[in-house]
């Protein structure tokens, strides 16, 4: 069995392909604008020879949370799928240069590693453009007791509901985790990914998930309802632990009829606003996995989530936690990146 | 025949992975910092091994240099050998999106495309660790009047006198330029290459090549001389355009027995210097290539390289002549990147 980690991610293994573009380019391919839209290998190529040069790094909302919860100097591990190309070998390796144990062979066949096109507009806005490839492969029998060991939280993205074997393969990760006594969170991806699969994340939500991690637009549309004002109630009345995240309106922590708010950092500039609730999510898992208070929890969340913005890429640098006020002394800074 | 371009670059066509890394990682795999090593594959895995998470772009000192010169509008085509793997393709997307013809097709075997590994240290110098892998396999056969037409000029760089197939391959393409009447620059690429293929490249210098670019290093070592003011009377007497750049102390265009000094500009901080030489041949070219005076290439050499130091990354970004004061009011500003 695979050695115990604080932290398993199982999620979409993905190597982002960014590039700047005109606003014009995102009409003229008909993407959604600011959202992740799922395309096939022959729209991925498509939008490929229409893009300019581009800039590759790995990427991927979970694998993004595991990446930062690894460089905050947290043990982790991850579940994802990818092939034996050089895109595989890039993900695979920045992963296990952080120290993740990386639960997955690369597949010596099949479809090509993931890569989502992510496309930049002048005002900053992201466009992604994900062509699913290897990941769909990922499959009932990647998750079993010896891949996932008993790890202190499962985190599952809402995106592996997109593949075939999605679904199925949550509830058996579900299952063994609470067979094994891991906790389960669940990261809502996007409001479109809740709208595509609202009636399934209801459905673990009431039984099996502990923490739900979202953004306001994404818990919103899981609840059906119009506004923060309106979901808060409905989340205080539920046994979830409830991780929300509103921008520049910081974030709320809800959890059994009681709730933390935690005001957003101001920043001189936001350079790139990628990966921020992914660093979010990374803070707060790592202080809860280190049994921190909850308000400590959103702190760093929020102290990581800031850091990102402030820099160009999805995944937190080294040596972030270097000026964070640590809420206990012996909290030790992870020295890495060299 | 390939239809006739401005300018044709020949050299390495390089993928860069760039992470950053602590000065002892420089020393604990025995590279010299700041300086391009060479290295075989085992060398390259054992680099990526123990490097930290990176970040990939497409790279090649010459191959910067003709994206540069696409990017400022110019009509650009290309010969380097790439293998038909994710990173090639990533290579060859890169320089098409600009506009650039590739001469030469993806080979279907033999060595992976080439990778540069670039650690970089927080004083923001870069060591290069280069795979070179399938531009090994580049050679006299990929020369000829097919692949090379008839440009206005045909950059090599002294790099390509690495491979086995290098010297030959380049005696081969200066015989076909001069017999088109293309003119030929070469780039000295760096000082410890110019030491090692001193002798080949003052043969070329003396017979075949125009345009000499070199920076002040690169330049007083292939003269052998210990300053640039040892080194300006000497190729003041010679019959080539020298196009020599001296960081914050500007240029020096050196054209028989006549020199303009060109100021280097004051920038607020120097985000990444990568690329610096790369983009000033590529602004130089630009304007040789349209005929404009020698001191206004200078000029825009200067600008192009101004530019490129201030962002991260060696290639020069679409829309960076939007505030260059034209000498001529003919000068259209491409508009590009959409």
């Amino acid at each position: 069995m695979a050695n115990d980690s604080q932290i398993l991610g199982i999620s979409n293994a993905i190597v982002d392909i960014l590039a700047h573009v005109d606003p014009e380019f995102i009409d003229a391919i008909g993407a959604v604008p600011g959202a992740m839209n799922l395309i096939d290998e022959e729209r991925a190529r498509a939008i490929y020879d229409r893009m300019g040069p581009a800039t590759e790094m790995s990427g991927g909302s979970v694998a993004n949370t595991v990446a930062g919860f690894a460089t905050l100097g947290g043990s982790a591990a991850y579940i994802g799928h990818v092939r034996d190309d050089q895109l595989g070998e890039i993900f695979n390796h920045d992963m296990r240069s952080l120290g993740v144990d990386i639960r997955l062979s690369p597949a010596a066949d099949g479809k090509e590693t993931a890569r989502s096109y992510i496309l930049i507009t002048p005002d900053g806005q992201r466009t992604m453009n994900t062509y699913l490839g290897s990941c769909t492969e990922l499959g009932v029998a990647h998750v079993n007791e010896d891949t996932m060991g008993s790890p202190k939280v499962v985190l599952l993205e809402g995106y592996v509901w997109d593949l075939a074997e999605g679904p199925a393969l949550a509830d058996e990760a579900i299952e063994i985790a609470r067979s094994n006594g891991s906790a389960v969170a669940l990261s809502l991806s996007d409001s479109y990914c809740v709208e595509r699969h609202r009636q399934a994340f209801t459905d673990v939500v009431n039984g099996g998930v502990d923490i739900v991690v979202a953004d306001e637009d994404e818990i919103n549309a899981l609840l059906g309802t119009d506004s923060f004002e309106e979901t808060l109630p409905i989340i205080l009345g539920m046994q979830n632990l409830f991780v929300t995240t509103r921008s520049e309106k910081g974030s709320v922590i809800v959890h059994r009829g009681e709730h933390i708010e935690q005001a957003a950092s101001p920043v001189e500039q936001v350079v790139d606003s990628t990966g921020a609730g992914d660093a979010y999510c990374a803070g707060f898992l790592y202080g809860w996995a280190n049994d921190w208070p909850l308000a400590e929890c959103a702190r760093l969340g929020t102290y990581v989530a800031t850091n990102v913005i402030q820099q160009v890429g999805a995944r937190i640098e080294p040596g972030v936690l270097t000026n964070f006020p640590s809420h206990t002394s012996d909290h030790r800074i992870p020295v890495q990146g060299g």
